[in-house]
């Protein structure tokens, strides 16, 4: 990759901040805009607006890409910014990098014969973000929990990327840890790493034991007969994405206390989600030879 | 020790109330008083004062026993209790067990042929104490920093009961964790446990490298000139007991966050404290032959 | 799955034996042979051939089931039998296991009506053996390096099943692992691990910093150009299957010492390979609703 | 602590040689005399006996400093050298440091005006060593065992220095470890660190679910009653001191394996070892003021 690029981020929340700051601090010439009301020192920071972006050797846009009406995704911003303006003032060509690209963009981008790089597709970023994720999940078990998570019973549901960062972060802290999984092999890797397993399909009767459980499946695993089996003052964490793996209306005539925690790497770790965005880049970049 | 004992538990927080809670799992006749308002169904309530504590096989008070002005420590009882009636109710040899007893209560108890023993100076409760005061310390730092734990640069100060708890709990969610110690054995146990290590005397010019750092030291080992040496952003957290070990007053007007955490056991983790104190209450018992 | 099967055992070594035990343990009506001189009291030994095989619920062959010359894989029986022979025994439609089958020994089983299922193609058991392949890996580092593991520096080449198991158990006991690997995701797992990382492609210059290597990528990684560079007592464990990773042939000459670990799992732990076998077996079963 | 020292090394086994080499590494002038056979290429190696040991700022001698008959211990010289000759060539007032000095031992350098300081008898190195002895712990029960460490059922004796370090190694790797000491402190420190725990004096009825102990209590704690309710094939590394924890005798009649395992880490990691010695003899000569 070549060392000082001329590199644009548009739009975002924090992590797009620091996303910008960690660009300038490794050299790369940075230009940032619809970011201004971040509160921080912005690297570059555009007054006039896109002016410029054209000559950019990577144009960088947010995670979301998409904000509702078919805006760009920039809650940092104090005036709305409709992406075909935004997209029209790009290059045909040019190298366009955003996060969770709809269909509905992806041709947006096209007409203007732009291709854009989904960094939110890319393994590595998910593989990256399961950590904060993880992390997120101990704050949020700590935060609520009248036990410390040393010798606390916890049920993992799933042994994927999040399931396995969980998992491990929670038995290193002393918890119990079991995974309930589906896929023999997924059970192996849990038993490999010395966690107790159950069967996803055969949970019934065992979830009395738990003083919590986190889901990472996208899929509707605790229903009302699950949650029903809970004992008294357990929690639920939900880290699946939609539509989420818990019943919660279930849940909260139950009285059982389920958190839905999405999108936790921006919200607990805004600066390493900044970094890890930068590394994927970076990579999207090195394999287009630039 | 015997089964099914006597046992009133009287005053505290909710550490005690989790430990007339235990203590009833187990088996025994519990008796609890002046902990009315904790909004939990309490075993064994006392209306009418504390008529038939001196038939106990055991008296716990709280921790601390003492509140202000001379009275029983009760934030959940709806009136005060000054300590000396409590103790006049108490049967001379009657065991009593209590936290952090002063001088001055333990003057009163002996004037009424009590002896006092005092759970909270017991090794083992100290011990167990360190594992809740370190994931309260993590819980923090997860809740304030910007970048996940995993891959922060952490130094510890201090490396008794809660410097190892802590520094072992950080590395174990993946920082990068350095210990600051004065003696040599306690340098060749941090990096025994695979920690880096520092002398605590020769800091300065060292402390611009890390994003958190966490004292356990209870003497002023965090003066204006280690604070002037952190990075923007560094956070700092104290877990020494009075007088703590950081000079806040500096830490203000640097402009570093610093953070005092007295007492996180009761506060991160109520339920898992009070079964520590039933624990050590177990052990006196076993002790004196009960 | 049924509970009272009538399991055969034919053939193998120390883990078909200990597998044996194992399945009589669990309550099955188990039959071996050939693997008369195992030394052991072995569960429904057979002094007469495969008599009443043809009645058994499942049929369990070696690991791998083919020995030389297109005999079972029979290393403690006294005398040799021709796979022929043994599948001639079986009845058409029997539940027929075995490890490694070679195209040839299928094509024999499919003339008899056979069909055999591989439990050693089998993720679950793949990622089990990973466990005792890594101890082994462990163990040999152990025995060779005149450091502790504590402290050295450990690169693991490749981030697969064996990869991972390897460099999280070198790291648990305090060693400074890096991982290198091609892939950016396979990079990004072993950065959650807490491991550093190289880029496989570019470890040229970089390795003279180790005190071990260990390969678990089955190509050619570590040649002449690579071996050249480790400094002085570096040790080398290949652990990669034929045709391995290492040059042995330049390391002979360079003076370095590279030992190709094969097979590890039935050697270092028999007993635990043979119940990730029986486990292996059970899932086949269930999937075949037996 | 002064940066060029003039440092003897005398006698002694591979630990001393790699003593004198990392002190050499570190730049100070070093001589070495009755290691001639070490098969190493030794720094400073003196043909001409003690001439010049006079001037060095420190003499550093062996650990066990006696062999037998009031010997140097020097199992890599060709030639025996008598402690009072060596003590003879030294200068009253010297720095010396030695391991395991006895009384006779001191006494003798007394008579010659030198005060001998035992490195063996600091805390720090004791600490250390806690490290290969584990390790040589690990490496036993993988040679001996036929299971993996992952799963296996372990108990630790005795929660000291060497049973925390071996303790907290067997869990890293797997294994369901329960620690049995006597104090409750230790006993909260175990569970602290996330193992089971039983008291040391209530151990009968539980020793047949385990597949190995380790024990590090220098006292009878394992005597026939004990080894009599073992599980067949369960192994027993005894790691302590003269006169050791088990009853080697009865083990023997009872078909009961049982390893004593002594001195553990100048043989498992000689490099290491010496290393732990260099950085103890620094802390001397600190202390010092050299």
């Amino acid at each position: 990759m070549r060392n000082q690029l001329n590199i644009w981020v548009v739009g975002g929340d924090m992590r797009q901040v620091k996303l910008a700051e960690a660009l300038a601090d490794d050299g790369h010439g940075v230009h940032t805009f619809a970011l201004e009301q971040s509160g921080e020192e912005l690297p570059g920071r555009q007054e006039n607006g896109l002016d410029g972006v054209a000559l950019a050797d990577c144009v960088v846009l947010p995670l979301p890409v998409e904000g509702e009406g078919g805006l760009l995704n920039a809650p940092l911003s104090h005036r709305p910014h409709p992406l075909p303006e935004v997209l029209d003032a790009l290059q045909p060509g040019q190298i366009v990098c955003a996060g969770r690209v709809t269909d509905g963009v992806r041709a947006l981008a096209e007409e203007r014969g732009l291709t854009i790089h989904d960094y939110f597709a890319r393994e590595e970023l998910a593989v990256a973000n399961a950590v904060p994720t993880a992390e997120g999940a101990l704050q949020i078990a700590m935060e609520e929990l009248p036990v410390t998570l040393h010798g606390a019973r916890v049920l993992v549901l799933g042994y994927g990327r999040v399931g396995r960062a969980t998992a491990g972060r929670f038995a290193a802290l002393g918890a119990r840890v079991s995974v309930a999984a589906r896929k023999y092999a997924d059970l192996a890797w849990a038993e490999a790493a010395g966690h107790g397993v159950e069967h996803i399909g055969e949970l019934s009767g065992w979830l009395c034991g738990y003083d919590l459980l986190v889901n990472t499946v996208p899929a509707r695993v605790l229903g009302e007969k699950e949650l029903a089996e809970l004992r008294k003052g357990c929690l639920v964490i939900d880290l699946a994405s939609r539509p989420g793996g818990v019943d919660f209306e279930a849940a909260a005539q139950l009285g059982v206390k389920a958190i839905w925690a999405l999108s936790l790497p921006g919200k607990v770790a805004p600066v390493t989600s900044g970094r890890y965005i930068r590394d994927t880049i970076y990579n999207i970049l090195r394999e287009l030879g630039v």
